[in-house]
């Protein structure tokens, strides 16, 4: 690797991304000791990402780093957990030079200060291969109440936080699409692609309440398709629901075949959850107390698969790469 | 990947890895769930392995897959730490088809009851470089009984378990070295490189005792400096007091410049650690409890670094290349 070698890039710049947690014992040892509070269990999620399939190789090093953070955060505020800290394996390839480091480490502090998660451990290793970063991120919730993919019910509320489909659509502008689109709507999608905001605060206060919950990373129908698949029924989308942001608006009006990429791109890192009729009113409110929008998409109801209703009510079949009538 | 695909791939061949343990929810959700028992903190450690750096690209699946756990379940028994589970991160090439997915899942299975581990939860990427497993295993001990690094004193006797030298002179006869040793002994030796055996019971009684302990993974020597170096003391390696085993007796018989590869080859994974001399014999006796051999090679003294003593109490210095008397 770099000329800063192993051991100072650990001692150096990632051992102070601990910030002192207890468990951590600063780097020098060979695990990390992790206590739920009490009357809580730990929660734990890993995500990798991949140089040339997760990530443009040439993307900025702090966001590189902050992205790969985020994700698991993602996946911890879909579960109703309390972020408290995280491992990183990160495997470099040897162009990786002690600037890369640098700038990987600064913004990877700045979220581990963001999101009050330390750096517990880790490994780091040389590859031939592409740069990887895989992060075990943990977290805590009350025992027995993490946030389930199974536990939707026909009838329930089927809602979203945020925006959907910015994160596809700023994957498109980063390719050169949508050209015409102006400076600072290209700037927000961008920005929605390379830097997901887990909406931890909406996904804590749904957790021990009736609901099922994911984090939007395959694409919206995709991943209200896993819901369905795992509460055993279907669901139905309604596409002139949908919040939009007006960045995405402002692609849509020139570019209706985008709706595809809206409904069957991923990485938004939104919460795709349902609840209750009945808690529809006080669910709203959380999303207000959180400070993120949450927006009754569609429902949940007996049968199989996800139904995608355009706004004349007619079905329509969505794929990553297009949707057609039915 | 493979034509089986990621979901089939989760779900027929690392869903039964979770052995329906209660938290990992069948591979169903986006996060495990983990709790230690009564009086105890989860201890959490993280080791990746790259095809070409850590193993051989053609070595058996199943091989692979023991070897990546193996790796974490001996960082938690030198930690004291009873195993509970693990997260896989695996990040597959394109050219991994089916039958080495089956056979990679089959060994992970065999060492899942071997240690009563099971999976819990992971991500499967896929990757443009080489083969890469990131294993975050999880562990219990009593609250505040890990074993540290830091705790070795000046006075203490280092100890090793098991025979030492056996992987790195391993490593060395799968590149075709020794051209002379005797079949049995050459297929002791690539066993001993190819599949650790985590000294859990060992290292679990020696939790919660005055103690300073590691894995052997970097090299006898450089491992035992790491204790130093987090310790604030030296130590002092005896060579004629290693243990070896027969077929490392039986290299160093012709090839006397291999003890350079026992003092400094890595990959052992037995444990090396310091007990107080009035805890020597209590030691030696749960080593016989633990069905492993425990051997006191020198000891940690005032100072710093680590010095190493030929049969005649000569200073020679070691690297993984060579040593040279001083």
């Amino acid at each position: 690797m770099s000329r800063l070698g192993e051991f100072d890039f650990i001692r150096q710049l990632l051992a102070p991304l601990c910030r002192n947690a207890p468990g951590a014992f600063n780097l020098t040892d060979d695990a990390a000791t992790l206590a739920p509070s009490h009357g809580c269990e730990l929660v734990a999620t890993v995500d990798a990402v991949v140089a040339g399939v997760h990530f443009l190789p040439d993307d900025q090093p702090g966001l590189i780093a902050r992205k790969a953070l985020r994700v698991n955060l993602s996946d911890l505020a879909a579960k109703g957990a309390k972020p408290l800290g995280f491992l990183m394996a990160l495997a470099l390839p040897s162009h990786i030079d002690d600037e890369w480091l640098k700038r990987f480490a600064a913004g990877l502090g700045r979220d581990v200060d963001a999101f009050a998660c330390p750096l517990m451990g880790g490994d780091t290793v040389a590859t031939p291969g592409p740069l990887m970063v895989s992060i075990t991120a943990f977290g805590e919730v009350k025992t027995g109440h993490m946030t389930r993919r199974s536990a939707a019910m026909a009838g329930y509320v089927l809602c979203v936080s945020g925006t959907i489909g910015d994160a596809a659509l700023g994957l498109d502008v980063a390719k050169g699409q949508y050209a015409a689109l102006a400076a600072d709507h290209r700037a927000y999608l961008l920005d929605r692609y390379r830097i997901p905001q887990p909406r931890l605060a909406l996904g804590q206060a749904l957790a021990g309440r009736d609901s099922a919950c994911l984090d939007i990373s395959d694409g919206l129908c995709a991943d209200v398709g896993h819901i369905c698949e795992q509460s055993n029924i279907g669901a139905v989308i309604e596409v002139a629901k949908l919040p939009l942001s007006e960045a995405a608006k402002s692609v849509l009006a020139k570019s209706p075949e985008a709706m595809a990429r809206v409904l069957g791109g991923g990485d938004d890192y939104e919460l795709a959850f349902g609840v209750p009729p009945t808690n529809l009113a006080s669910t709203l409110a959380l999303g207000r107390a959180a400070g993120i929008g949450v927006t009754p998409i569609g429902s949940f109801e007996a049968g199989s698969g996800v139904r995608v209703l355009d706004g004349n009510g007619v079905a329509i079949a969505v794929s990553s790469e297009g949707y057609t009538h039915r």
